[in-house]
């Protein structure tokens, strides 16, 4: 089982190309499309949908994803194998919600720039470096069907991971927005928006369930935790399927009713 | 072979996570994506577009639907057994377009409103109220991935609908637009609009077929029934693949030609 | 393995019924999109799409394409017989790139309309007229359904393609744009414009890579051929992933910053 998390759009050829190389590889494999609308370049996008959706599949499943502004320079490829599925790609921080998700891993301070993290203790990271499990000729602006789609496919027929190239120590972590605590609140953000207009945040469904708490997005305030998308045309609050705090407005969208974006600030005040 | 009509669209991992959690349950499984781009919410548009495709597949197929405005208050799931297939998802009406097709079905009399309805004859519907075929923990907000996408998964690996729930009598009905006569014109609607521009009415094809009439809607009057969509940039009526009453523009869009949008009024009058 | 290539879109169920035939028929089917959203009508535009991917399947995979705007009219369906695959839709031109790939084909000389060529030596083309191979009854609006799909799905089961129908010694060829030298220019075409804004044009690789050009657009110079996507922002000509000129703007859209669009002027100067 291969899925497939990328930029190509569904206009374009790309995906195919991708699925037909898989395909002439190893027929049986099973292709699964995550998404190919994360908006072009936008690394973590990518990752979040891809964070948001590995846990439910098979631990055996091969994950690839490819949002690859740096193709053709220096950025490696890599396959991470992990106890939650294998992941090929370029490392460029598109497995950071699955690094993160990593027993012991502790995100590095600083700013929101890409930096190099030790791979977690149970996983191996290899560097795609063996030129003979890719398609040749190899293009420079296309690794997605001339390395990643090839190597995965090798991988699902049962090549080790470690014949894909050399181990290395450190993978590239993309700082993925953390909520924080200013006294007794809690500043989170907007990390996605989804179709319906629901605003996913950062802050743990565990932090605000069960609990009495107001939280204030955009210039509203909203009083306590509903259990469901409860109250059409109003503004609530819940924890979602993402089990993180949501913000909706049934059968609405609450997007553009705040007028809200990716990035934007939410508050939880404890009363 | 299971098949998916939602209105998650393609940008979010929702409809990944639901394929995810039936191919963890059953590796063997056949998904096919009906449409993910149903309006978000709008279960009869949900409705058309699987009543338009569920006679296409093996009868032995199972069909989910997930248009589920009301996912985490008291509606219900719901599994209907029927000889062209199974149908897993929110019992709001989601499958009316396939209750109206069922042998001996009599659309109530009344407004808009969803009603209840006898389960056919030869159908069997169950409450999905077995929570050993679900996924947990349930979330409130996505029963299409923890409840519909297991249960379907379950029955496509051979446990019966009646493990899944108890049966009901009765099943929630959304009322579809019908035609009526007045005098020697038939009035109907226009229940799709394609993505060619195409206007779907809900006027059933041998109602007009090899006679001589004509169709007036928007303002204007087309004489006679195309055998095909013949004359580039004129409005013409033929009977579609729908087998229903259809308007087009050949080469061009009918629905932006005439501004028309679903519920739109079309009339038919015998000459 | 079958491929499919339409412009039926994605929120209509069209697509989904092309594949409720094939797999009914046969349900071990592989079906793979190619794409859905080829521009309705745009016979050259899916032509390109098919002509971008097929190479990358097996050869033995069927590829159905169908941007059919004379469907219910006088032309053809038609299945080609080739080394490098089955093709199988209107005869139209939709498969006209691979055609333009088969060894020993010549472009006929002429304008842009639709011209009819000889099958290349090595193909087989066969007028569909066998009705015991398509679906009953068969609409007059969505041969793809109808026949297209019924008749791939039982060339997936093992019936001959002699069987299909009679052999035809011509198939219709709609012609591509093909870049001519002009003294020491050549002068191409943007032959597509892709989701990331790259511009896919009609100048092959080989006639740019390693040598001294200038590549003028839209009122924009370019000096050299970059080895990838390299400078943010700035506009690059490269040698894409489709093995043509491509013009490129790392990090943002060469489309929305030249406002170009398929069929402008690209040309190569040499130095």
């Amino acid at each position: 089982m291969i899925t497939l998390t990328t930029d190509f759009g569904l206009e374009d050829p790309y995906g195919a190309a991708v699925k037909g190389v898989i395909l002439s590889i190893n027929p049986d494999a099973l292709i699964v499309d995550v998404s190919h609308q994360v908006e072009p370049f936008n690394i973590l996008q990518g990752a979040f949908l891809l964070g948001y959706c590995y846990t439910f599949f098979p631990k055996d499943a091969i994950h690839v994803a490819v949002v690859d502004p740096g193709v053709g320079t220096e950025r490696r490829g890599i396959l991470l194998a992990t106890p939650q599925g294998s992941f090929i790609g370029p490392d460029n921080g598109i497995f950071s919600y699955v690094l993160r998700d990593a027993p012991g891993f502790h995100a590095p301070r600083g700013g929101p720039r890409p930096t190099q993290v030790p791979v977690p203790r149970a996983w191996r990271a290899y560097s795609l470096t063996e030129p003979r499990f890719w398609r040749h000729p190899v293009s420079s602006t296309f690794h997605g069907r001339d390395i990643f789609a090839p190597v995965a496919a090798h991988l699902s027929r049962g090549v080790k991971p470690e014949e894909m190239g050399r181990s290395v120590p450190l993978v590239t972590y993309l700082p993925v927005a953390e909520p924080r605590w200013r006294g007794s609140r809690m500043e989170g953000r907007v990390v996605h928006v989804d179709c319906f207009g629901n605003l996913i945040t950062n802050i743990p469904g565990s932090r605000v369930i069960g609990k009495e708490v107001q939280v204030e997005v955009a210039g509203k305030r909203i009083q306590g935790i509903s259990s469901a998308y409860l109250g059409r045309g109003e503004l609530v609050a819940t924890v979602g399927s993402h089990e993180h705090l949501e913000l909706a407005r049934p059968m609405g969208s609450a997007a553009a009713y705040l007028r809200a974006k990716v990035g934007d600030l939410v508050k939880v005040v404890r009363k």
